[in-house]
């Protein structure tokens, strides 16, 4: 067994974004020279989320206008959370999208339907914060 | 290490539908001869869901219903995704339940609890759409 | 390939309660001997859920009355699933907050960023239930 590992670092000029990485996610996976396996890509942290889905600009508007819909940011005050801190919801919002994937690899390829792409969705944004992917195969 | 992969593949009469496939998902894992490992099982498109949890109808409806309070379905102008699709409430819903499940295999068997089964769910079906199955272990 | 499996059981005084319980999960890990690999951490009910966040009280109060505002409990009557059961909201709630995590394996330790933390996530209390702890690597 063969196991990989690297950080890929963000820094979203916005509270709120959706950035593609499915080609460094690609990247690390070529380096590791694994064939066949799993991936995990997670969120090393707890206001933003690395999920799969359409590559299309439409729904990451949509995205935004839903998850403010579920778990709105203001008023700050209607979170327990808050006060020294204004992100609680970003953690609900991080919880609606989701933590991390596991993706199968297959003949040294991201094993995908058509148009899976992976994203980093971030919910409290304007520093830096980082995803983790692992490998584990051979 | 042992690696095994399958797609399985559905194509519902209704836009939403839940299918058990915990029995397919089984015959897979008895295929791979996998006795210890993990086995990944995720919708290969971004509108269809894999999720664990109760073989109950009544729950199904439940869910159907709940899903389309979340994430309505129409009207389709709500949404800045539709227009030459019209499945943007899909991609809302599939988040919600999930891409995918992660399962561990102990001595041959899904390691379940008494009433953990698998589902695929469809969002938006009339079509030919794929789930994927990936085990790796020994 | 080593492969590592534990139980852990909880019984929780209320309906609905967070519990941390990352301790136990890394005492699993060390006890495993795995250096390298991915830990899968999953409820085997589907009432409960197993996820990644924060360890602050306000945010886990933010939590309740969230999940209880997106599938309120009462009346119970709104729900197919209930009748001879009244669980049908816990259902849903696990759903929001997810089912498992896997978490890669690195030197040994949970590979964490600063505030992540294991919660088990109870909505149907009051009775002995189970998590499982699969660790595969080597």
């Amino acid at each position: 067994m063969v196991s990989y590992r690297k950080e890929l670092w963000f820094s979203t000029s916005n509270r709120r974004e959706f950035i593609n990485i499915t080609s460094e996610v690609e990247s690390c996976l070529r380096e590791s020279g694994i064939q066949e396996g799993l991936l995990l890509c997670n969120a090393m942290h707890i206001t933003s989320s690395v999920f799969i889905n359409d590559n299309e600009s439409g729904l990451h508007q949509d995205f935004d206008l839903w998850l403010e819909k579920l778990a709105p940011e203001k008023p700050y005050s209607q979170y327990q959370h808050n006060g020294y801190e204004d992100n609680a919801d970003a953690h609900l919002k991080r919880t609606i999208m989701g933590r991390e994937v596991v993706v199968a690899i297959t003949k040294g390829k991201l094993d995908f339907g058509p148009w899976e792409q992976i994203f980093y969705g971030e919910f409290d944004g304007k520093r830096e914060k980082r995803v983790l992917v692992k490998i584990i195969g051979e």
